[in-house]
């Protein structure tokens, strides 16, 4: 049994940006020369999440609509009166959908599904660099 | 330390199936022989999700309603437009709620509260054979 | 490799409790000596669960309100027909929110953001003490 881990930057948008980094991530975890275990990818921050999507362009579109109708960023919040930088949907946002998900790791691969990516949702009102976390655990 | 996996596969229906799996885990588990560690139950594809819920009828009414709520059958998607195959709310839904769940194991057995059963959640729009899963890793 | 685990104890209020667990995270990752691996912390039970969120007091009332908005208490639950204890709403915040995440280690520390922290979400509808499950692997 070993452990890997290896940091992804990107640079994302100011406006719900959703980033396909399952290239990113397989590289990852072929490098880290783990045959059969667990990949976890994690975001550090509060603004921003990890899930998996069919990567294409009306699938992406019609979930930053839904995202949208659960915490709209034209709303009241809090957070906002308290700190005044406007993200306050963004942290609701990334609270619910959460900052990690866990993929079994089989012959080298993330085990997917074929229409299946691993996406960074950046939910922040301003552009940032992030640097995704993704641990590799097996043998 | 070892590592052990295992596929459950599942017949679903065309509308929103929630099927308890727990029994499923529980055997792979045991199997396993790993009696300490961490159980990974995985879902390959971008119109499904694993969650926990007290599978019980009303409960399983309820979750589905909320779903419903959150991301309607019978609206506008726009992958629905691209690709005519009118399951875009089935890859919203699964976005939200996330292809995997961690338990740990404790005397070969997942930790589960009493109440609390895993369910695989089926959300697109025909019956589908799903492979789920189930990764263990610990001594 | 090796394999660590520690419960962590909380009373919680009737009323959406959303408790910050990360100093006792935190204490429960060093105490183990793991220095590099992956910390689960996941939750028995099926009307709570584990996310992260900036815990200030703006932030966790937003999330709290975009809860409300997604399973309102005061709504028709099927679950509350059969059952009788009121808290169809809580079942069906904790399905949607899951109950577990994973968060690297590093350091002896759980690798999050400088304004990210653990919080259980306690959706139940009566006061109840908590035991929380903290599994660490790694070296």
């Amino acid at each position: 049994m070993k452990i890997s881990s290896a940091t992804i930057r990107r640079e994302t948008t100011a406006d719900t940006d959703l980033v396909d980094i399952t290239r990113d991530v397989t590289i990852v975890v072929r490098k880290s020369g783990i045959k059969a275990g667990m990949v976890t990818v994690f975001i550090p921050g509060s603004t921003a999440s990890i899930t998996t999507i069919e990567y294409e362009s009306g699938a992406v579109a019609d979930l930053k609509a839904a995202i949208e109708r659960m915490a709209p960023q034209d709303m009241h919040y809090e957070h906002n009166e308290r700190w005044g930088d406007g993200n306050g949907y963004s942290h609701v946002r990334a609270a619910l959908l959460g900052p990690s998900i866990a993929v079994p790791v089989h012959d080298s691969r993330p085990l997917l599904g074929t229409w299946q990516q691993i996406v960074l949702c950046d939910f922040d009102n301003r552009p940032r660099t992030r640097e995704i976390v993704v641990q590799i655990m097996g043998q």
